[in-house]
C-alpha cells in the first residue's frame, strides 16, 4: 500500500460519528433544544457535571504546533495533521479514547500554554505532540500547575515509559541493575531529557547525556535548565564526544540521529550490552551490526526489527487510566508503574522478545488498571 | 425522555470512530510511522495537500465561548458544550461533516480571533456558536478578513437564512412584496441584526429594529456601529416602544423576550398581518393568541408548533454546500441563494406550511447544491 494513495482514498483517518440517532421529534427535543437547556443550565451551576453529561471524561485533545514531527522536524501545523489522526486512531481502537488533533500555527510558548487553557473546559485531558525542546518542557510545567485536568507530553513521557519499560526486561536478560549500570543516552530532546529523568526516578545514578556537542556536564557553557538538570547525572563528570563516552557502557539510549554508532563504538561498551538505537526512521546503528559487534539485546524504533520500542504501547493506557482515575495530574509515579506494568506483560523476557506487541489490546487496560490501583 | 437521565445514560452524543483498522502491521506503517512520513512531508511542501491527505476538508470547529447559549445567556463553556455536542450530532446525521466542538474560557474578542486563527490549519471551516453580541460581529468580520478558510456564525446567519426562507414563503401566502411591507423587528443581538441586514439584501427597505429601549434611530445615544447601520434602514426614522412601532406593520420578527407582545400588539398590525415569534422557549406571543388577533401566518422556533424555524435547516447544508466549493468564504449571495432554495422546497406554502422539516434529509443536500451551482 502507498501511503500518499491510501491516504488520499480514505480522506481522513477518523470521522465524528453521532451515538444519538436524531431522526425524530423526540430525540432532538431530548438531545438537542429545547431538552439540552436543562443540562446546560445543572453544568452552569456546577461544572464537573460536565464531565457526567456530555463526551468531556473520555475525550482528549492532541495539541502540535508541527515543530519536531517524527524525523522530519518542523513542517508546520498542516504537515503534523496526518500524524495526529493516526495516534487519534489509535488512541480509539487501543484505549477507546476520543482525541481531537488540534494542530495549531503558533510556535510562541505563553501561546500554546494559552491555548491549552482556553480549550480546557471541552476536554478530559491534554496530550502535547511533537513540540520541540525546550520549549515543550516550559509549556508542560506550567500547564500541569495551571490546570485541573491531565496533561502529558508524548514525546516525553510516552518515549521514556516505554523505553524503561523495554530497559527492565533487559536489564532482566543481562542480570544487571539499573542502580550500578554506566547509561548513555544520545540526543537532549524531550525524549532524552524524559528517559534520563526517569531513568534517576527508578535508581539510576551514572547517566551521561549527549547533545550534538558531545557529554552534558555541569561546567558546559549556555546549558539550559533541563540540560543543567541532566549534567548532575553525569557521575563522573564525563567529557568529550559520544564515541568516548560510550566506552564500557552498559546501556546506549539513542533518540537522536540515524547511523551515529559505529561497530567499534559497541565494541568499546562493556560485555552483554544493551542498545536502544531509537532514531527513525534509521536507527544510530543497524541491529545486525550492533549483533555482531557484541551487542546483547538491541532494540529500536521500527516495526521491521524485533523489540520495537513504540510509545503507541504507553498513551491509550495512560490516558485510559488517568480518565478512569481520581486523579486530576499524571505523576512520576504512574509513569514508572505504568512501565513496570508493561515489562511485566512478558512473562519470559528475551534477547528477541523485551515489549508486547503494540496490536495487544490487552496493553491499554493493564496500564490503565496499574494507574487505578495506585 | 428526561433530559438529564438521557444525557448522564449516553455520555456524549458524538464520539471518534477510526476509518482505518490498525489492527495488523501494514495497516500501522502506512496509516501511522513510517508511511505518513511521507504523507506529512507532502502537506509541508504544499499545505493545500492537506484538504486531500487527512479529514480537514470535511471537518469544521464549533467555537463557542458560552456567552449567548440558547436562551439562557452567559453560562460558560462547559455549560455550552452540550448544546455544541448537538449541533455536532446534527451536522453529522444530516450534513455528513465532521464537527468538533470547542468551547473555550475567554469573552475577549481579541483571544478569540486569535484562537480561531491558531486552529484554522486544523479545519476546513469554523462555526461561531453562541458568542454574544456586539463582540460576534467583530469577531466574525476579522476572521473573514484573515482566514482562508469559511467562517459562520450561526446565530447570526443561520437564523437569518432560515427567517427569510420562512418569510419569502409567508409573503406568498399574503401575496405582499418584501419591497414594500412594513417589517418590525424586535432584538438587537447576532439575528436580529443579521436578519435586518439580509431582509435589506432582498429588497426590504423599511424596517424597524428594536431592542430593550425601543426602536433603534439615527439620532438615538450610544449606538454602536452595528446598531447603527440598522438605524438606516429605519426608513421613517419611528422612535418609540414596540408597541407604538408594531401598528401597522406588515411582519413581526421576534428574537427576543418571551410574552412582550400582546393581542392588541397584533390588532394593530396590518391586515394579513405575518408574526414570526421566535424566542425561546416562550415565544413573544403564543400562535393562538396570534391567530386569534387577526395574525395570518405565524411561525415560532418550537417544535410543538407548525412553522419552527429552526436553523439547524441551514447549517449542515451549508457548510456541505461550502466544502464541496471553490469559495473560501461565505457571501450574501450565498445566503440568499440558501434561502431562496430552503423557501422553493415548499411546493404549495400555506399557513400551516412555510418551512421543510428539520427531519428531511434531503434539505442539506438541496441547500449544498444552491451553493455549488453559484
Amino acid at each position: 500500500m502507498d501511503p500518499i494513495k491510501s491516504h488520499k482514498d480514505l480522506k481522513g483517518k477518523i470521522e465524528i460519528s453521532s451515538k444519538s440517532s436524531l431522526s425524530n421529534s423526540e430525540a432532538l427535543s431530548v438531545f438537542y433544544t429545547p431538552g439540552v437547556a436543562q443540562v446546560s443550565s445543572e453544568i452552569a451551576k456546577d461544572r464537573d457535571k460536565s464531565f457526567e453529561y456530555t463526551w468531556r471524561k473520555n475525550t482528549i485533545a492532541i495539541v502540535s504546533d508541527g515543530t519536531a514531527v517524527l524525523g522530519l522536524g518542523d513542517i508546520g501545523p498542516e504537515g503534523a495533521l496526518p500524524v495526529m489522526e493516526g495516534k487519534s486512531a489509535i488512541f480509539k481502537e487501543f484505549g477507546g479514547i476520543n482525541a481531537i488533533p488540534l494542530c495549531i500555527n503558533t510556535k510562541d510558548t505563553d501561546e500554546i500554554v494559552k491555548f491549552c487553557q482556553q480549550i480546557a473546559p471541552t476536554f478530559g485531558g491534554i496530550n502535547l505532540e511533537d513540540i520541540s525542546a525546550p520549549r515543550c518542557f516550559e509549556i508542560e510545567r506550567i500547564l500541569k500547575e495551571t490546570l485541573d485536568v491531565p496533561v502529558f507530553h508524548d514525546d516525553q513521557h510516552g518515549t521514556a515509559i516505554v523505553t524503561m519499560a523495554g530497559l527492565l526486561n533487559a536489564l532482566k536478560i543481562v542480570d544487571k541493575d539499573i542502580t550500578t549500570a554506566k547509561i548513555v543516552i544520545s540526543g537532549a530532546g524531550a525524549a532524552g531529557i524524559s528517559i534520563a529523568r526517569l531513568l534517576v526516578k527508578a535508581g539510576a545514578i551514572n547517566i551521561v547525556t549527549c547533545d550534538s556537542k558531545g557529554a552534558i556536564y555541569a561546567e558546559r557553557e549556555s546549558l539550559n535548565s533541563d540540560k543543567m538538570q541532566v549534567a548532575k547525572y553525569n557521575l563522573n563528570n564525563e567529557k568529550g564526544h559520544i564515541h568516548d563516552i560510550i566506552k564500557n557502557a552498559d546501556i546506549f539510549i539513542g533518540v537522536s540521529k540515524g547511523g551515529i554508532l559505529s561497530s567499534s563504538d559497541i565494541e568499546n561498551m562493556a560485555d552483554d550490552a544493551i542498545v536502544f538505537a531509537m532514531a527513525n526512521p534509521t536507527p544510530e546503528i543497524l541491529p545486525d551490526e550492533a549483533k555482531k559487534s557484541g551487542a546483547r539485546v538491541i532494540a529500536t524504533g521500527r516495526s521491521d526489527f524485533p523489540n520495537q520500542v513504540n510509545n503507541a504501547l504507553v498513551f491509550p493506557g495512560i490516558f485510559k487510566g488517568i480518565l478512569n482515575s481520581k486523579y486530576t495530574q499524571f505523576t512520576d509515579d504512574m509513569f514508572l508503574t505504568s512501565a513496570k506494568a508493561l515489562a511485566d506483560m512478558v512473562e519470559n523476557p528475551s534477547e528477541q522478545n523485551i515489549l508486547p506487541k503494540v496490536f495487544d489490546k490487552k496493553v491499554a487496560d493493564i496500564i490503565g488498571g496499574a494507574i487505578l490501583s495506585l
